[in-house]
């Protein structure tokens, strides 16, 4: 069945993103330190084209949170950093001109802006919320899932519309005191399972499916 | 080698209380929903001098988090709800005639009381902080350990101050949504090694080791 997921990665103390995020530090301060486990896997490189990473558990994990993510939604944090209209000269996002996903990617925004193909992945502007990128999302999954890619208020959004079915956090052991979090003002009323809870090298990851 | 540790139950979202404590709900709203896995443990019932409980995984890790556990520092909000000055007539807190502590524990306060011994557990009043906090403790642990018991702000504090060697974060699926945090603001500049990642039943067992 088709579902809606997330795998994120997450500090000790509960953040996606170090403070002080820009162009230079796009996971904020530190925040580069909850990849480094990824960055590690073969998984992570073949989906940036290259050679290397290693095999294992945590290789495992990821490519199976992955497989048959025919979609992805994010937040226009994660597209790139530019804030209000878009304006002339139009900037492409953090992602270069190969992005990874090679899947429709639905990225909210309050402003319209036409879709952009960047090599094998093409970018929707969706301006009217959670739900209709989603729904748009679902769409063009087919019998796929839809990837709910970041960052935290595009997740908190997921959760409290009721549209998110499965989270895999993968914990990494360092404080990084402030920036943003990844769960803040959710909803008690979610049912939250455990389902399954594995140890990576330098990671927990934390298999959660959600009711509503 | 003597260690001062702490193990603490906290919400997917990071809290280790829900909102609004009170004496009716000392974990605050849906806070009780942390600590159901614990109640479930044999070495919780046999803590608490009765019978039943169940084996297993989470009671071995709790036993043994516990092992040796020679002295106690806790807040004074997890002594009771009592703030300011102590007035007559005393109150003792929320542990009843008979604390599951059978050690001595010491108790951060502002404001100077007599040591109150309940059973076979005494509580010492600390009005000088952390670090004299853990000091008495360790003295009076010998060569056990110093368990933290919590709340939140203690728990950070003995961070912050370098003194917390171990931690063990039992993660229990569930949202609160607000309350107390485990972790804010820590330091970004400790330390954390993860030592271990054990899957319970309704919980994800995560030991750290900290250094400054």
């Amino acid at each position: 069945m088709s579902k809606v997921k997330c795998q994120i990665s997450v500090s000790a103390d509960g953040f996606l993103a170090g403070p002080n995020q820009s162009e230079e530090h796009g996971l904020g301060e530190g925040g580069d330190a909850l990849h480094e486990w990824a960055f590690k896997t073969r998984f992570f490189q073949e989906m940036h084209g290259r050679e290397g990473g290693e095999g294992g558990v945590s290789d495992d994990l990821v490519r199976e949170a992955s497989a048959n993510s025919n979609a992805v939604v994010m937040g226009r944090n994660m597209f790139g950093p530019v804030r209000g209209p878009w304006t002339e000269p139009l900037w492409n996002g953090w992602w270069g001109d190969e992005p990874p996903f090679r899947v429709p990617v639905f990225v909210l925004t309050h402003h319209e802006r036409e879709p952009l193909t960047l090599g094998e992945t093409t970018f929707h502007f969706v301006p009217d919320g959670i739900e209709s990128a989603v729904a748009q999302a679902r769409e063009a999954a087919g019998n796929g899932h839809v990837h709910i890619g970041g960052g935290g208020e595009t997740i908190q959004e997921t959760i409290r519309a009721g549209l998110l079915d499965e989270i895999v956090i993968n914990q990494v052991p360092v404080f990084l005191g402030d920036g943003v979090r990844l769960f803040d003002g959710m909803p008690s009323s979610v049912k939250v399972e455990q389902t399954r809870v594995v140890q990576g090298d330098g990671v927990a990851h934390l298999f959660y499916s959600l009711s509503y």
